[in-house]
């Protein structure tokens, strides 16, 4: 009597046991349109990833890397936040924090902002999110769907074209020139997707010191932009990652700011100013904006210890004087990079030294192979990004992959970060670099 | 000449001007299908929200919240494993951890899992999350779309409920009895399904101690819960957040180990053995459907900081004494809180002990009127929370909030928690809880 179930069961278990390729149909069908747009297959995700190998015979100078220098991050000043956290230590700080995020960091950015953007900012101007990505994820997921048009600058940060495209969004790009976004292609755009009965529900743009090209829009194409995005209805996402690390004297205005904080949201983060493992960013946008941007998350919000950690790094901990200094320690490694490209890379390729943030963008010589230069400069022991990926509508074409940065397709520039590599490596790396793009010329 | 175009400017913005209901059309016609479905509108976030409101005259008593007691979080073990975080700091612990998150912490969740689920383990089963309602969201974006079938217990975790409205999911409910999750109520319903044409994308349940029944499914039930999502092509979310709080002397075997790990995800989370702050969580399942997982997410990654700390606690500082200590400090508190509803509610409500996790679940006598007996309890000063919330047929037809606790529709059923207030006030809880169940009493 006790026998039979048991057999049965087995006899069911031999008949219906999930076969071998139970995991291809579940990736292959059962994965969300999400999951297929982002790349998932039945060994497709094995071979995701990319970037440089590390364990190279020579040790190469990383010049891709959009990170901080390990040295200019606040180890000591985290620490002593850390210790003051846990000595005034409450119940709070390992509780749910609630997913709009600390009240207290976000009264101390709306202090922080208020000046700067020249409004009278609050607390509930702000949701916290996992950095500037959770930012813009947030964003695009509150406002983005299916078959909507997108407008992204191009070239721009490739981190959101694979949001975009994993929600499903139609993606469209508008130039960037010297001073960044033209608002005279903004404008055809716009028009041209009027004509065709389109809406553009946004538009993405880094308007400060902007990656990949290092450009900033000036104000007179801020006030144009705003303009053109009111009278077509496009809500502005004003990634604003870098827009603390600037050289010049006066931070240039906010698109955010220009608007009155209607129809843009600014997204910032304290990974550059910080630290990039930090994770915590903001969304700045109206209270009724930040409550839609609260809803459509289903994380519970992040770690309260980050945040109180950063709050008093920030009330006490010297965080102003800290990105005070950043800004001087970047703008000179800028300066070390771009003197090393005249000496080295002069007639080789052609590029502008930007005002703020982290990178060098260089337009190759027509006489280059972009293809053989990655393989020179890989050779030669450096590590540069190709441009490839930063273009959109290229982009967007190739296989999703776990990183961006994988993309080795022909391209006529090049992206170099001057933040992350030692600064007495900046010379010896650009050396490498000046030689690996003369043995790149074409025959 | 520099007039002229400074006046055209003003004229094309009093004539572009956004109106003052820009906000309204943007939330209205511009969100998202998921921000609609979370509830967004205009006029909408604002009013979003619930629970119980602080500052009642009387200091209410916290039955709702399913949270660790302040007393059991590890507060010094914590410091302890930060500093030595910063002791052996380099600068990886400020940098992006990646997607599927330290390696390190993984290996130890491989090395800590393998034994239990009889498993061979390693860090490729793992990606780590932000705690289980990002680990529940991380599977539900990869898997889970408009329009898919997902079958949850009824009742079960309303966050999941969210999630799902936001995705576009059709949720369709299977019965929780005093064993868990029904087989036979399975079986009908997937073979109803079928005889409709539809099938079940996936089976979202709590196999040890649910939310909010505390109830456990035997073994039996568990190998036919697998053999029906196997024969019937169901892939199975097990949440496993309250497996380690349990006070057995040995713990149910897991879904996923039952079934060899293929079909099932296994959610899991440090929120309720250190703190709901931590905010880390965790997926288990094969490589290949981690690296499906990991391709979805837009996150970049968590704060290495956080599973740095938790990895010290681990290894060093003593997680597995910790663990078992609170399985004897909980089952104490329940035992606080059963043998006062014995002394207090019999006759007014049914009950059954759980055998591990946070609840417990009363069903009211028929005499009871639930909704008098929502408002008596605040009056007498105890928070409990009603059962409407967590059926998720009645839930998913009420407007969503920010709050899946603020529902306060009629139910036969409330949940308690025995987790999170101070055992000394369990039986004055209890004492109120009871005068608010004889005031409650119909006429």
């Amino acid at each position: 009597m006790t026998l039979l179930p048991a057999f049965l069961a087995l006899i069911i278990r031999l008949v219906s046991s999930r076969p071998d390729n139970w995991e291809e149909a579940l990736l292959n069908d059962g994965a969300s349109l999400r999951a297929k747009r982002s790349g998932v297959s039945y060994g497709g995700g094995a071979t995701a990833g990319g970037g440089s190998a590390p364990g190279d015979a020579r040790e190469a100078i990383d010049l891709t890397a959009g990170l901080p220098d390990p040295i200019a991050i606040p180890h000591e000043q985290l620490r002593v936040a850390a210790m003051h956290v846990f000595d005034n230590d409450n119940a709070d700080t390992w509780r749910y924090g609630g997913t709009q995020g600390s009240g207290a960091l976000r009264q101390w950015l709306a202090e922080h902002w208020s000046p700067i953007d020249g409004m009278e900012l609050t607390a509930r101007n702000f949701c916290l999110t996992n950095g500037s990505a959770g930012a813009i994820a947030n964003v695009c997921e509150a406002f983005c769907g299916e078959g909507d048009t997108v407008l992204v600058e191009s070239p721009s940060f490739p981190g959101t074209f694979r949001t975009l495209r994993g929600l499903g969004c139609i993606v469209e790009t508008v130039e960037v020139d010297a001073d960044g976004l033209n608002p005279d292609a903004l404008e055809e755009r716009l028009r041209d997707l009027e004509r065709q009965g389109r809406h553009a529900k946004l538009l993405y743009t880094i308007a400060n010191y902007q990656n990949p090209t290092g450009t900033s829009m000036n104000l007179q194409r801020r006030q144009r932009v705003v303009d053109l995005c009111e009278r077509y209805d496009v809500l502005i996402l004003e990634d604003d990652a870098y827009g603390e690390i600037g050289f010049e004297a006066e931070p240039p205005r906010s698109l955010f700011s220009m608007a009155g904080g209607r129809g843009v949201i600014k997204a910032g983060s304290f990974s550059k100013t910080v630290g990039t493992g930090i994770r915590v960013g903001w969304c700045l946008a109206t209270p009724t904006v930040v409550d839609a941007l609260t809803l459509v998350r289903f994380d519970q919000g992040f770690a309260p210890f980050m945040h109180r950690m950063l709050l008093h790094f920030a009330r006490e901990g010297g965080l102003d004087e800290h990105v005070a200094y950043l800004k001087r320690f970047y703008e000179h490694k800028r300066d070390v990079m771009f003197e090393a490209l005249t000496e080295r890379c002069s007639g080789l390729a052609t590029w502008q030294e930007p005002l703020g943030g982290f990178f060098a963008w260089l337009k190759l010589d027509d006489r280059i192979d972009s293809m053989k230069l990655l393989d020179a400069a890989k050779q030669e022991g450096v590590d540069i990004v190709g441009g490839r990926s930063f273009f959109a509508d290229l982009m967007l074409k190739d296989p999703p992959t776990r990183s961006s940065m994988g993309n080795r397709g022909p391209s006529p520039f090049i992206r170099l970060a001057f933040s992350y590599a030692p600064e007495e490596q900046i010379p010896e790396g650009i050396r490498r670099l000046g030689r690996a793009m003369e043995r790149a010329v074409k025959d």
